[in-house]
């Protein structure tokens, strides 16, 4: 029996803001086998997330730091290898999160998601059923709380997060309005994601694009910038609005620590709310999204985009690469073909 | 019958910022007989209230400015002393937005409380028991929902809200940190108001005595300041935080908008949320509280003072002094001793 190699990704030092390629390393040491107990996992995709930014921070975060040396911390999928676990055969499709590299050996408890078969193939939980749409799904209904007939703006519409927030939105009888980057993107907006009217924050009469979309007032505003689309936003609040804090990609360093329009005065004169959730905080809402995300799917109501590259060292430049706003869709890195 | 002169403080320009006192003017015209189904109210305590610059303000607001010309609109307490309304007869002693002048002719509508003797000076239903009171009452207990145990952060803590919000809070088990300017406000703070800590914001070691009074995270913060004092406590938050959003203080002009640091990744990475809230939205918690507030001032579990100016010809003045921070407690003018 040979003993396969184990490519990792490893964070090499801490990076200033985005992580950069060369702030990682590529290894290979022979694959672990598994403990009693334990399973060992081969990774198929792996996934890029913007949050990756805030893992690899030793500034205040959600999470403790990936360790400088440490293998970089990502969802998975792939199926399982080897088993000292009889419940979770060789051959069982998994997610979980198993790092940046080829094989991860974990407890059961390690394992986010037993993948039944349900028609749709694996990396898709890793995005719209993984993360990703339980982000939107969670974010939006819960904390948006969105109303039939309220209009509802999204930022990073074209991403894996907001394409799904928007859609959601309008499945709720919702008015949404699309904010992305560049022509491209904002058709997509409109043809692909179905958003009622969808604004490139790239052209020179944004505001006033914005201004005419958002007439009414903007009773949900679903963001993940927290910059210069999101102050814009702000400024055309509905009474009662609610603002979710899904993310904060515009912000390209937090030290030192970004300034921006006071939001204090739109909060109280609009008698409006803002809040921020970590999806991680909420296992319990993930079968509730996952059952409503299938349906959605399988009836053709949501649409999702994947953007896959090919190969363990495409990782490195990969989180770097979705600051610059190279990809459309869920961003994953396939490294195995599933058997 | 002689008819008594109406003496009446006008807005006499639209202020840039704080209302001072040359942006008003005395006049004094023969008082208005009441018509069928009216009542004229004589003014006894005129209210003073940091909110005041927002109802001059022509940048948006949560009310139609003050016009140029018109009377100052203000909470006023009286007693009928002219009645055309058999429910109302001469000498019910009343409180209503009667505005900064000796008489006012209104419809029934326009009372807000009729007082009846629960044993409580007149004034104190303008500012304890009136508008002060209950924002103290609804923000903290509605929006910043404490829990026994949770460390309350009050922001102008010698003032009127501030100071019973913090009581409110202390009388729901919670720990109250509150922080005023100025070594006499700060001991007010402790020996009048009973917050566990209070801290001197212009105190040089101002971060360093909040870091400590918030080691363990700030659960809720009820601010009325939006300022470097609001900032300073947002770095504090506890996981799950709830910033209520009742004044902006801090905050002299809305034009240019003020910046600061961005909130965004606060309210992420700590789950936190910011609500603001304009009362009189919600008339229907006015009975609640006051219902709970003349309980516990009764019981000696409230305390609340009154900060009083002599004469109408103080108004003009009295919302810049409450911006330099002259007063203590409830800023009021006695324009009228009751009969």
């Amino acid at each position: 029996m040979t003993t396969p190699r184990n490519r990792q990704v490893l964070l090499a030092r801490r990076p200033a803001g985005v992580p950069q390629a060369d702030d990682f390393e590529l290894t290979s040491t022979p694959a672990v086998e598994p403990g009693p107990g334990q399973v060992r996992v081969r990774n198929a995709y792996l996934s890029v997330e913007p949050a990756m930014r805030g893992w690899v921070s030793a500034v205040a975060n959600y999470s403790q730091p990936v360790p400088i040396g440490g293998v970089m911390r990502s969802f998975a999928a792939g199926w399982i290898d080897r088993s000292n676990v009889p419940d979770l055969p060789v051959g069982t499709r998994v997610t979980g999160s198993f790092g940046w590299q080829d094989y991860a050996v974990v407890e059961p408890a390690a394992i986010e998601q037993v993948v039944a078969d349900e028609g749709l193939p694996l990396q898709a939980y890793l995005g719209v059923l993984g993360i990703n749409g339980v982000t939107a799904h969670y974010g939006l209904l819960e904390l948006g709380r969105p109303r039939a007939g309220d209009t509802v703006v999204v930022s990073t519409a074209a991403g894996a997060v907001g394409s799904c927030a928007g859609q959601i939105a309008r499945l709720h009888g919702c008015r949404t309005v699309g904010i992305a980057g560049g022509e491209h993107k904002t058709r997509l907006c409109k043809d692909t994601f179905g958003f009622d009217v969808a604004i490139d924050y790239k052209a020179p009469d944004f505001n006033e694009q914005l201004a005419q979309a958002c007439a009414g007032g903007v009773n949900v505003y679903f963001d993940n910038t927290a910059g210069p689309i999101s102050d814009a936003v702000m400024g055309h609040l509905a009474i009662g609005a609610r603002v979710v804090v899904c993310g904060t990609a515009a912000l390209s360093s937090w030290s030192p620590w970004p300034q921006g329009p006071r939001v204090e005065r739109h909060l109280l004169v609009k008698r409006a709310s803002m809040a921020g959730f970590v999806i991680f905080d909420h296992p319990q809402h993930q079968p509730v999204a996952r059952r409503d995300l299938v349906q959605w799917i399988r009836a053709g109501d949501l649409v999702y985009l994947e953007d896959v590259l090919d190969g363990l060292e495409q990782a490195p430049d990969a989180i770097a690469g979705l600051y610059r706003g190279e990809n459309l869709g869920k961003r994953l890195i396939r490294i195995a073909e599933l058997p």
